[in-house]
């Protein structure tokens, strides 16, 4: 899969982030580890130079596993170097925050990449051993919100991408939102439906995914002897109806949406709504990898962050008035407004400490590799 | 070019429009003209049924031209027929709007696609005899328009697409928006200036695009001996630096934009300004099928209609609360809410009486045999 | 598809290929009908100049036929008055007896491209009315042929090509050779024991051919309504057990000798046998277009010319001491010596006078669209 | 590139070869060492069932090195379980032969393989310190031979494959075969000569390949400040124009030996020159791993054996009265008689004791990166 690197380069290239943005600029005469590394290394920084391509990722024998975390290791102690320094500016700091941040983003990849590969392999290699217990899902119900002037975006002191400013003013229509995700119960009536060979309910380029890969199931579902089972982190296991449904396309999120009547939440909707919710739920720390029935239970919406990345239909634009940083961390986020769409609130596989009601994840409507799930949410007169 | 259709095919499937949503519903006992005309003359309505695949409409030899004039003559009598029938419904009057409406956007079709056609022809043959005169560009200066609250989208009796519906409330942080497109001579300084090498100023899919398509100019520039030269419906002339540029994609005009410190418009700034002007212009029945400098001074923006579709920078997604018509044509817009940016304006080749302000095309961002040119926007304070 | 070029372009390229070969080099001052012609006409003779994209020949809607009417016009009159000319050296004689081969050959071509771009109308128009009656298939019984050194190959005054040559000597071991080609009624045998799931059956090639493409029988065959029809030059009719198959690739004509317990004939051995055989059979002089069982009842091979070009087993290799013209028409054979197979025979869309047993016939194992069949060989004791 | 495989695919598959056609057949109940293994490292035979497909095998990060070693482990000691079983009958005796020299085949690939791996790191990091002193090339002349009939292919008790089978007689026309191969600096003498740049030179599929690839030089060859460097399994070094080419595709042999007024041997004049001559050479026990001037000085051909492949003009095809082996072992060369070329004579990557004068290997004809070059030939009189 193109989209997917081995976990040994995500390894490197987090730490190449830390040399080529901070070591290079900040240390006089920093002589790096490897200047080959300023290639291999290298994501997507056109302004840095060449890059090596990232389908070809996976043909990287060389360097070898611990030749990469000796070089975790030199930049790891520079930083720390870095860091002891007292004199270290505002815009260095605002860097390695940054970089950190970056890492976690990496975090993420590496777990769902590493999904990905083992699918592949016939032998259904396991990640992990943790097995969530079995639950059930909470009653569906709708929580209504008011037309208004919203202000969505972020502001102030706390890091934010900058995808996510300026903080600017939307006008929202008056909306109803679901209160948790769609289900894997749900989408199988969807799929028993005959979801998958009705074409009316697709966007036309969804159609043609439908039909020109096949498309029956979301990403991970297998069907034997009568029965759905999931390919997970902790290996091949039966599909259980009450968790959150993911590795679902924007394609499948918007014909199951409309299947079901309703439709997907825009971003600043679903802002609006989550700014109000506090930042609890599925995250990587809780070590189950997968999605789970919600634990808390509350009037209005639950799991709005964790479990699933939920898909919005909003495409990934620019806010008004958005200003990238100048040179090539500007290319970090502004380079990709386009062809993209909105994703909201984190997953199972997300650092809770990386999440907040501003983020904007972004991906291809195809995607399915990530844990993308569904909220649903429908017009209110 | 699998975005294009003969002529031939454009002009049987208008009538195959009136066939399958009229006469097939409203005559009793309808007998087709020819039964597979329903499968061969579908674009792309699934509910309808089957389709004859579009890159191979250039291969249908059978029916010959006289065969579909013939056929269109068959429909058109039929459809004088219900005309005069008083008691037709206002349900088929609508769709006999529609269908009228629909004639119009093949007719710009018929237009562009032969252009393509015969730019990939040798014999360099041209279309039209006609070639305007030669004249000067307008200064270029910048209007500003103030933050609010705005209505936008159409409402009332007169025809609009479902897409531009339902009039509802966007909130515009103020703009500046520029006085007139940016010409042929503006977009050699970009390409001199090396913009085409930049990456630094491309959205990361457009980088791609110039890599893989060694894109260095618009399409239909050509260079030769020194200069450059434009394929144009009267043949290969020398370009005019005067000119709208034009046959540009949404990478080239937002690479553009970005290079001259600016950005393109959203939607809603645009039709916020739009609705200010009249809609005169440079349209199909001038007959020059070609954009030209602007005839029209004045303070305020000119030419937002006619000459070129403007791209926006704002993805094609349904507005709040858009309802499309039950069965098959409700394929007409919707499914299309996915992967394609919005222009406005119309072209020389758009007929005048079929634009207004809240007239919505989209087209993919690389789409470039349309008449798509750029305009100018900036943040204001 | 790729391989098939429109009726209006082989009538052009045939009279280009005179313009080219004799007028330009025999005429002083030849002036060219139209200089752009000869890129637009040059089929693949890359020391001639830049050639049209054979894929995009489907897009020229100009010159219009007419205007090639016109071309081929001007061209037969000034190649009357160079053959009425005493002075025409043997030389040019002998480029104008390719010509007129080549014409042949491009003959056989507009049938069998016109027969594939109709296949693909859902119309179904037919070409010819006429339809042979039903008859009856020989039986099928071996002729033995006795090993030894055989001389294979032109020699002589008469024309050939000159893949045809040097005449040379060849050993063959002891053979059978069937009497006639194999029949439809045979392969739909082949087909209903699962010939098309045996992976042991086929080629490695083949199988992957057979996988992605979906092959389930020869092209134009189609199933309905539990009976096999075929696509002809005289439109879909039933299907007849009794005359020879055809439209199957290499790779088909191979498994199905395997699975027949057979092979397929080195070109040797076919033309040692046919060498011995009168040229009489089903020719395009016929006017059927189409293979039909056998009219002559002899001792030994019959059908050996006509109704089906057959597939040997041999790669179309030069022959010891080949030795290609000089200059541009060097290329109208030798360049194809790699990855082609060698057909013999003729087919139904071939003129008699245009065959004879030296004859190489060569296409790409998968090819379908032309008249292609199977008689099969086997080693003798 | 999808024609190569990971060593550890390798290491697991030959294995896999002797778990498969010996111990599954000759242990009663045998238990498989891991019964996914089938599926995973089974190459091409569709007899035996699924396989893992080729370019994928890249992916699998699992089973790991250690638990393919153990793989290993546990089919050697099986295997000498039953080689140590006295009663072990002569067809299993076979297929162990047949083991073993398919295992030296993919010890040749491992090598061949890496070498391309690692011409893809920008670290290009180099598998041997080995580097071969300078030398000088012999000059270059010509053996002749005269016409007559020669018995070609294997017979006896020793081992071959069973392409190599039936021996068999041909007719040779007298021809010249030249008493080394091409060298680097005569390949050169032909880049130097725009020899990539004349269509005339290269038949018609190489100049489709030169075109589409940008061919400009033999693989591996790399153009810096001035100078060719090759890329080596030592590394990166400069070119030694001594050297015999190699990574040349058919057509680059074809091309260049049509420039230098040659032509390339078929498969039975080099069989019936190199029977005459003793099995020494460059091979892989001399741990070079790359072609080398010629050691041996005497009298008519030297190097036919060791250095490199050398291409012939022959096709792959079945020798009369081919019989392959029945069951899933019939897959072993038979099913590639189609699009592929013959190759002579082993490289320095291949056993000496694996090559002999009849053994025939098999490449398509763009293949570059086996150790593939060139020896010329030409017609007598």
């Amino acid at each position: 899969m193109p989209d997917c690197s081995p976990a040994k380069w995500h390894l490197a290239h987090t730490s190449w982030f830390f040399e080529t943005f901070i070591l290079e600029s900040v240390i006089p005469e920093y002589v790096a580890f490897n200047p080959q590394f300023r290639i291999l290394f290298n994501s997507y920084y056109q302004t840095v130079g060449e890059q090596y391509s990232r389908p070809q990722r996976g043909l990287l024998s060389r360097p070898t596993l611990d030749e990469v975390l000796k070089y975790r290791e030199h930049v790891d102690r520079c930083m720390i170097s870095v860091l002891e320094d007292a004199g270290t500016r505002a815009t260095t700091a605002a860097v390695i925050e940054l970089g950190l941040q970056h890492e976690q983003q990496h975090q993420e990849l590496i777990l769902t990449d590493i999904k990905h590969m083992l699918s592949l392999n016939p032998l259904r290699p396991a990640y992990s051993r943790v097995i969530g217990p079995a639950g059930e899902a909470q009653a569906q119900n709708w929580s209504r919100y008011e037309a208004g002037l919203q202000w969505i975006g972020h502001e102030g002191d706390t890091f934010a991408f900058d995808n996510e400013e300026p903080r600017h003013r939307v006008f929202i229509e008056p909306f109803e939102l679901a209160s948790r995700p769609v289900t894997n119960g749900e989408y199988m009536a969807f799929i028993e439906a005959d979801g998958y060979e009705r074409p009316d309910l697709w966007l036309s380029d969804g159609w043609y995914a439908v039909n020109d890969q096949h498309l029956r199931a979301p990403l991970y579902w297998e069907f034997r002897d009568g029965a759905w089972f999931l390919f997970t982190l902790s290996g091949l296991r039966e599909l259980r109806p009450e968790e959150p449904v993911c590795h679902v396309s924007l394609y499948e999120a918007d014909a199951f949406a409309r299947w079901a009547g309703a439709r997907l939440p825009t971003e600043a909707e679903w802002e609006s709504a989550a700014c109000e919710e506090s930042i609890d739920g599925n995250f990587v720390e809780q070590g189950l990898l997968h999605p789970a029935p919600g634990a808390i239970h509350k009037d209005g919406p639950v799991q709005m962050f964790g479990d699933v990345w939920e898909w919005t239909q909003s495409a990934y634009v620019p806010y008004p008035g958005f200003n990238p940083p100048e040179g090539a961390l500007g290319e970090y986020n502004g380079k990709f407004m386009c062809n993209q769409i909105i994703l909201r609130g984190g997953s199972c596989a997300t650092p809770q400490s990386h999440i907040r009601a501003t983020y904007r994840n972004f991906f291809p409507p195809g995607a399915r590799w990530q844990f993308s799930g569904i909220r649903l949410a429908r017009n209110a007169k």
